[in-house]
């Protein structure tokens, strides 16, 4: 019994690796039509939140298997709620990309100069999300709690986002769709942060059996 | 056993619906803040937040406690899945009402003439989360169906606020942390809306064993 369940216990890392990889790529498209105007890339990125949720459904009939058929001990218990508690939160990363890509086709807006570390947010959450996940398959507590620190720079950055659009409303220098889209957007990024710390807590739950509380995003 | 089973049932209900009412005096207080500048009121859904989530564990116990000890039928399988699913929506509620708080209480904003359909958002929301719950109560399908449909008045007072706050950026008539505050403000009443909406879909579930796609807000 233990080996099937050692290998399904396998399969569930694989699934997640790969909803992970999703995740990644979704963030990527929808950064990448709003950095350079290619509404394709925003529609790719809508796509692939629809493929997030079929592989949500499967990683939960997957948990779901395990739990009925294999009767898990405490840490394999453990270690299968926080991984239906991260898809969860991935989920919510690829409907976030989502609606990123929206707000790009509906206003047709692309990421003005100075405005840019809007680029430099979706790369710290597409590294936040990477890292979650390989801190999960490698049970790397250290890099767990990396994550959980890194949030913070996101955080900064959204922050960058919002004040350099109120000077620009107060210097009457910006178009009022466009700051308020982008604002938007810089919100939306900056959740993705949180759902990917949520992720991290849920894997440092899964090795310490510890949380520092439910996710807040 | 039933008649237990029952009882714990009765106490669910009972349960849901103290949340339910913490969640609309949470969204109550941050509207009152808003509209009237009393920050005292955005202390206090501060306050009632804490008070949801410990609501949240309480309920998910008791559901947990229900799955285990009484090996229910597959109905009240169906319902106690609806209910944990409803608490982790309800959850949020009283998160985003906190969220709100937290930007009058550092922005120390008040709405302006002309941008107060952000009250008729809050009302709107209240309105949706008590009907929810009432849905689930009295196994109301038309009303849960009532509230879904509903989320679309929501979202158009989120448009209108938008619009009119994209307008006096236009016109440069307004300032511009306001602007960017009050857009935060009115993005997490509609998604308070949103979450109304999944509680309403986690109901229609509950009575129907249909659910029309899991919750994206």
């Amino acid at each position: 019994m233990r080996s099937k369940f050692d290998e399904q216990l396998e399969n569930l890392n694989k699934a997640l690796i790969q909803m992970g990889a999703l995740c990644e790529e979704a963030i990527e498209n929808s950064a990448g039509a709003l950095m350079t105007g290619n509404f394709e890339l925003a529609e790719k990125a809508i796509m692939i939140d629809e493929k997030i949720d079929q592989k949500e459904r499967e990683i939960e009939n997957l948990c779901l298997r395990l739990l009925l058929q294999q009767q898990p001990v405490a840490g394999d218990l453990r270690l299968i709620s926080a991984a239906l508690k991260m898809i969860t939160d991935m989920e919510r990363i690829g409907d976030q990309a989502a609606d990123i890509s929206d707000i790009i086709i509906i206003g047709k807006i692309r990421a003005e100069n100075g405005t840019l570390y809007i680029g430099d947010m979706a790369n710290a959450t597409i590294k936040m999300v990477t890292q979650s996940i390989d801190a999960f398959v490698n049970r790397d507590l250290k890099l767990a709690v990396a994550v959980i620190d890194y949030d913070d720079a996101v955080d900064e950055l959204f922050t960058r986002v919002r004040n350099e659009l109120i000077k620009r409303i107060e210097n009457k220098t910006v178009n009022g769709e466009y700051a308020i889209d982008l604002i938007m957007i810089a919100k939306y990024f900056e959740r993705i942060g949180d759902h990917a710390t949520n992720i991290a807590e849920w894997v440092e739950f899964a090795i310490t059996g510890r949380h520092r509380g439910e996710g807040d995003a």
